[in-house]
């Protein structure tokens, strides 16, 4: 059994033990099967969790919110076009200002922040843990440039389901999807860290000129290697899928979307729909081991995936897009939640 | 008695029995009577429901979000701006997605689409019914572009309040005033329908140029002759008058509104104001059996009714607007709650 | 003991008695001390606080949202762009509408209203009153253009904890700072009346051409007399700091900021990003008998005051923020809750 959880951040999973981790899916898991069990409706009573967003978001803001009413909080939607906080154009608030503050009135923070908010890849991280730094709250990654930690969680918590609790050795093939959205590397690299964390075998596969952070693959390969398991790299549109147990096809940006410190959008959707091989489709979903479609939505249909693959048999988008209500509600509850202290 | 409401969407009245109907004002009233008593604070605890704001709206949001507050619940105001969903235009997430994803996290859901959100009229009302396809959840209309059935109910209620229960053969006389603001055709035609559905008499008077859809002029004619009525639609400012016991003042747009696959906001505000004999003032009041002033609010005076009698003694607009809350508690309760399941 | 504060508005502290000043204060005192407890979490159980934000807010946003969140209610955040109140240039509804259907809704507003948002100074006084004047629910001051209740009362509950329950004599420095952001008259005008109130000695300095709203000086003037305490305009960066025991330092917009009927902002920056030695700095806070550091927050550090001061030791910025949270929760319950009838 780890230590409390009680105060701690979550901006990557990677910072988080791995008997951390299963301890959250674990009540997360628990939360479904009682979800509004007075067990856990009065676990943050009354408490205020600021959800910060830069960027605007549907899935995350939806299951955030709907997180704090199930454990009896208020979320409280904030967006920083009305907050004034201080840029390197503007005058206005400090971080160090507005984090201490707010410490003062909630339990914890949520921070979304990715795309055409941030000037160069990094600087959203790095805006999280400044507010980490000066915050007596726990904050929580709502998705940014590096990491998306409730995302990945709520994926582990559908293969459990779905696969079961081992997934040590299971093949999870990370596709890139051509598509019109040029989106954020978060998911598909906390996908990479947290599925080779609990023991997969992962196969990256896009087009050349769509490598991820180096520093991000180097600590999937080193969590692949302490686990036993195969890395690799590849930039075939089909060869991946053999024997893949779990098809995750997504879209990304490439390194060079923030060149000149804009984000580059119409370039790279641009460049991204040239690839029109690069779709999850059936006729490639029957080379895999009767694998799982996954998914984090919202799903650019009919680039990334075929409706065929996304509304079959094998998708558990749906169930997945449910976990993140309940993972949520377990960070919550055990980072922010005087009954877990 | 009706069947259980539980899990029934409410679109259109005129799709709900008049059981059901009569159920719900039922429990709106004593809702009213026993506002914040334990027996209606815990139907929807810890629970969520949408607000789905298309459009911008005062009442709809205040009292919606109010209703489930006083239910014990949540009401999450989201702006499909802030949600990516796919359109003709652009990509993005389908409505197979979004409501399934969403009938995961809520309980139920309220959506308001009308005036330039669409791009020709019933493209709301299919919005809605796109929605109740792929959702397990319940659909509410929080005013579309075809009917207003919340407002509708809300009216009902203070009738009932100020002339009694029964309504047979009481005179409505549904009155189109000038204004500026092209206002929608959803509060008038559910008046139109709802009230003949409860067995008054019903003129619909307004300038040439003003009909409103063939299909619901139909079924309100149709609502009148089951209930033994007469309906009539007639082109006098004043005629109308004679004999009411109920004056519906509203602007409404003309057929025109939509050519072209758009909005003619300012054309239709143009037109609308030139007809300055079509106000609802004491004198034409004088013509009626001492009827009453309603209107769904928000009031453009001046132009749809003086002062004189918005604010006059047999105006019933603010108890009208109080009951938008009851009548939605109701609603949301019967359709939504466990405990009426 | 004062009577019941049931109903009551706070547009100004001015118009409420030192006993129910008092009163609030020692209840926002304890209410701190027991935050969670259930003598407090039910006090606006199901009930609906408004908040109509025509400006955008952090701190207050915040700590209203949150303070309706502790006494177990809600607060709607509420922007007037999606409300469709009339005004001069457009057709909308009337406040006289708008508040009495309120009421009918909620336990409570509270309406924030300054700088570009109003065409004259007094213009969001007046829009407050005439809230009030409809409204059968107490309406609270969020910051308008002359005043700001709460940020003064979380002020005093700041230093009765620092300096102690008798402020009788110490001397308050108000201090116009240089600064990049022309700002409200509404906090330091708040704080003259006020400090004054509760007797202390004030000195107000601002280089020339920065005088505050005379009647508001007319009133501190005859607060201060009436508590045989000195009253002071200066205009020297330097002398005030002598002796003071509590230094407030703030940018604030000159009298000819609203000339035209227009807000001046680019002007008003302008003029006062000129005053460079405006600044509370360490060298000058030496000249204070250890004063301490008071500001409503957000900081324009580097301009209104150094990092040094307001991050030092005797700063009490966070305190006072923490204490708009008590105070709000102690007004909302005083005037909102019926457990205080």
């Amino acid at each position: 059994m780890p230590e409390s959880l009680y105060g701690k951040d979550l901006i990557c999973t990677q910072e988080w033990s791995m008997d951390e981790l299963v301890k959250c899916l674990e009540l997360a898991e628990d939360m479904q099967k009682h979800r509004f069990s007075p067990k856990y409706t009065k676990l943050l009573k009354d408490r205020t969790f600021f959800m910060f967003f830069y960027n605007p978001s549907v899935r995350t803001r939806q299951s955030f919110e709907c997180a704090a009413t199930e454990l009896g909080g208020h979320a409280q939607y904030l967006e920083p076009g009305g907050m004034r906080l201080k840029t390197k154009k503007s005058a206005g608030e400090t971080v160090e200002d507005a984090a201490q503050v707010m410490s003062r009135y909630a339990c914890g923070m949520g921070i979304r922040i990715l795309e055409d908010k941030v000037a160069a890849y990094g600087d959203g991280d790095n805006m999280l843990r400044e507010y980490a730094k000066w915050s007596d709250i726990p904050i929580v990654s709502m998705a940014h440039d590096k990491y998306h930690p409730c995302q990945g969680l709520a994926d582990i918590m559908g293969l459990r389901k779905h696969i079961g609790e081992n997934l040590k050795g299971k093949k999870l093939l990370l596709y890139w999807g051509h598509g019109a959205l040029a989106r954020s590397w978060c998911s598909v690299q906390e996908a990479a860290l947290l599925y080779s964390r609990f023991g997969m075998d992962v196969t990256i596969a896009s087009p050349e000129g769509y490598d991820l952070d180096p520093a991000v693959i180097a600590a999937t390969k080193k969590n692949c290697a302490e686990n036993h398991q195969k890395f690799e790299i590849i930039h075939d549109p089909k060869a991946g899928y053999s024997g893949a147990h779990v098809v995750y096809s997504r879209n990304w940006m490439s390194p060079n979307a923030y060149l000149n410190g804009e984000f580059q959008k119409p370039l790279e959707i641009e460049k991204a729909l040239k690839y029109t091989d690069w779709i999850c489709d059936e006729a490639k979903m029957k080379l895999t081991d009767n694998g799982l479609y996954i998914h984090p939505m919202p799903i650019d249909r009919g680039h990334e995936v075929t409706d065929e693959v996304a509304s079959g048999k094998r998708s558990i988008i749906y169930d997945v897009a449910e976990n993140r209500l309940h993972v949520q509600k377990a960070i919550m509850a055990l980072t922010m939640s005087e009954k877990y202290k």
